[in-house]
């Protein structure tokens, strides 16, 4: 015990010594303090997602309940003090769900849970009925002859792995997006998919997917996982054709209007640019879209307001709330068109990755921003935030700016629970972790306090 | 350092000092060997699991699909050596499910997740509409003036809390099964209720529900509990009221036929009795019932033929698959009603609580039979399960047995995340965990071979 007891006895003079060699701590940062008020204490984010997702629930590109979101931020945007509140229209198409079932009628009679993924074709009311040629990935249905796709059901069963930096996307979600086409041009009279996700729920994950030139639209749903699971076995254990019948009456309604919602924290300084944040305000309509994306609409609003309170910045922050992103990012590419001359915005940034713990910051900025960049990771550590090497996107809405050249900073949310909920009706409030929410704020809180009140030049960030 | 040296060197001298202690082992008992085959590598109750879901699927009683179970079970029991395997039928009256809807008109409109409880009245095919009144639980229900229900649609929103042994589902279970009643008495037009459940997906909890003697049946239906938590926020923030239109459309189809797989492995010993054991084979329509119940019946199937594939054992082990549990125990109480004048039934055990790990042995033995009960206890510890003090009920469809006097063991499973999936879609395969799958055969499978093997007579349980 005796040299146990030593070891302990000595821990707290050891530290004394340590601490002795580090220089005492600089200024309170203006920005540190606001990170640690929100850490604490931050019920604006919260609210913002309780609200959107409660009062006005799903909010599907081009639709009616997506105009009632505008109207309800436009509302909450005005009351919080917000400067330059007005919302962007723009038309777009619009696709919107219709009857959904898949039914495997032999060998084995039963229910599947499906759901169209976007620009569905459709099946007559009373459905189709073909046999179900089932592939492993999507690399295996591109290698297969017509002959064995024609006129069947094509289904792909490749199982998407969950990564904390959401890298799964990407490649296994190719089997929505380009596989649909893929089978049309094959021949096949439909399309199933094992669901784009990560989760072991009845729950399917809807999706964007866009049909290539010249191809003929199909019937293209997905199955839940337990459900692309069991069709898997029901192949297996067939011992002969496996036949489905399949309902999806998806319809295009024509054109739409949809809408970017701005506000602004107006600057003290207009010829130091503006600083533009944002999310998106539609959401797929299975869910009520908490994660995707309430909860980068309330972060940003939320550190936004947090800078503003503290004072007027010396840049503008424009938050940009976009309509239309699941759908094929109408809303970004109409206001990157729209206000990409203005010269003034120097660096963007988008929340549009739920609402799980910040972990990782990547920042694009001049050589001659090195110390911005420096000064913001110092103000994310606490927050468990490391700094990764990688070129920062700006999201989906933002990302027409970063390709530009624009600076831009990524603040990674943790992925790895983020493709359990996506685009499945389980994308609800619940799903929020209030704390994790909180440190979402702090970092953005953060982030934005020294961006916005940088007193160097921000510079494009160097070209590719 | 040189302290914890000598401690840790000291162990092993220590260990041995105490080892010889202890007796020799005993020689071999065959019990412990069949447990610890089929906790090694039992593959038999996970094929009848998977082949039960994904070739037959749902098994709503009393419907076409139940009656295919049978013929499916007939056929696999037969297959693997059991005796006289046969069904007994029974008619029943058949309750299905229709359209199911719930959408909140005013203030905030939107669909929420609902399905009908069993026995559920129906509304017009157009549904109806009414202000919605919330309790917070079905005490609060039953102490309102009628003045404040009569017309309008009733909201229960008590929120069950798992417990390992399932303890939560009797009090909390009062919603489902007496809020209806309660309801229709003081005039609401229709009850939702939160499901009994404690997940947080958007997939209801159906369960049956019978009306109270002279009482009106209204619709009656479970919300899915991020909804149930979502109209708890609806209310709370609407500042007025909220209406809702509720579409249910289940209906009475009338009589038909559903019935009992019986198998055996035939004794030695006619004169010592027969143990009677089983789950039940139909399922709600929902999931397709992989832990409620094709656990059930495949882990005492599995048990069952292991001790059969050891030799005969000296008493009659009879396996009854029970039709019709979930909608009212019919298949139960046909069986006891036709049965319970043998007088041969010495032990009656049931598996109806899922998958997961055994962990409690609850044993009603004669006293005359304690060394039996400490065989068992001795057998089942290795594999991580206590000896309770409670009586054993001996599950709903062989309750009437162990409540008339015959002995009765309980092996309770874990049931911590049991109401996650219970009576909802979500109860597939995909929730079986393997492992604890062997560990539920092996200890199944040495409580079997004790009790079939027992030399001593097993005398009815003390009344109390």
């Amino acid at each position: 015990m005796k040299s146990r007891l030593l070891g302990l006895l000595a821990l707290p003079l050891l530290l004394a010594t340590q601490a002795a060699a580090i220089p005492p701590p600089p200024l309170p940062d203006p920005a540190a303090q606001l990170r640690d008020q929100a850490l604490a204490g931050d019920t604006i984010a919260w609210d913002l997602i309780e609200g959107l997702t409660t009062e006005v629930g799903q909010r599907m590109a081009g639709t009616e309940a997506e105009s009632r979101a505008r109207a309800w931020m436009v509302r909450h945007l005005t009351a919080l003090g917000f400067g330059n509140v007005h919302v962007e229209n723009f038309d777009m198409p619009v696709w919107v769900r219709g009857e959904e079932r898949a039914e495997i009628v032999s060998p084995f009679p039963q229910q599947l849970v499906v759901t169209a993924l976007g620009n569905s074709g459709a099946t007559p009311a009373r459905g189709i009925e073909a046999q179900v040629v089932g592939f492993d990935t999507i690399a295996d249905l591109e290698e297969a002859p017509d002959a064995i796709v024609q006129g069947r059901i094509v289904f792909v069963s490749h199982a998407m792995q969950a990564n904390q930096d959401g890298s799964g996307y990407g490649p296994f979600g190719r089997a929505r997006r380009e596989g649909p086409s893929i089978a049309s041009r094959k021949g096949a009279v439909a399309i199933v998919i094992r669901s784009i996700g990560t989760d072991h729920h009845r729950n399917p994950h809807t999706g964007v997917q866009n049909w290539a030139e010249g191809v003929r639209p199909i019937p293209a749903g997905a199955l839940s996982i337990p459900d692309a699971e069991q069709l898997q076995r029901i192949l297996r254990r067939s011992g002969g054709p496996v036949r489905m019948r399949l309902t999806l009456t998806p319809r295009n309604i024509g054109t739409r209007q949809s809408g970017n919602v701005v506000a602004e924290v107006p600057g003290t300084d207009p010829a130091a640019g503006v600083v533009l944040i944002g999310g998106h305000l539609d959401s797929w309509d299975l869910g009520t879209g908490a994660f995707d994306n309430a909860a980068g609409v309330a972060i940003t609003v939320a550190a936004a307001h947090r800078v503003m309170q503290a004072g007027r910045p010396r840049r503008t922050i424009r938050v940009v709330l976009f309509g239309a992103e699941e759908v094929g990012g109408n809303g970004g590419t109409d206001y990157f068109r729209r206000h990409r001359g203005d010269n003034n915005v120097v660096l963007v940034a988008e929340s549009d990755f739920g609402a799980d713990r910040v972990w990782r910051m990547n920042a694009s900025l001049a050589p001659a921003n090195a110390a911005l960049g420096r000064h913001i990771s110092w103000l994310l550590a606490p927050l468990g935030v490391v700094r990764g090497t990688a070129v920062a996107n700006a999201g989906a809405d933002l990302g027409d700016w970063a390709r530009a050249g624009t600076a831009a900073i990524d603040l990674n949310q943790d992925g790895t629970r983020y493709f359990d909920f996506h685009h499945t009706p389980d994308d609800t409030l619940d799903k929020v972790d209030p704390a994790q929410l909180r440190q979402n704020v702090a970092a953005w809180t953060a982030m934005l306090a020294a961006v916005a009140n940088a007193q160097e030049a921000i510079a494009p960030a160097p070209r590719n």
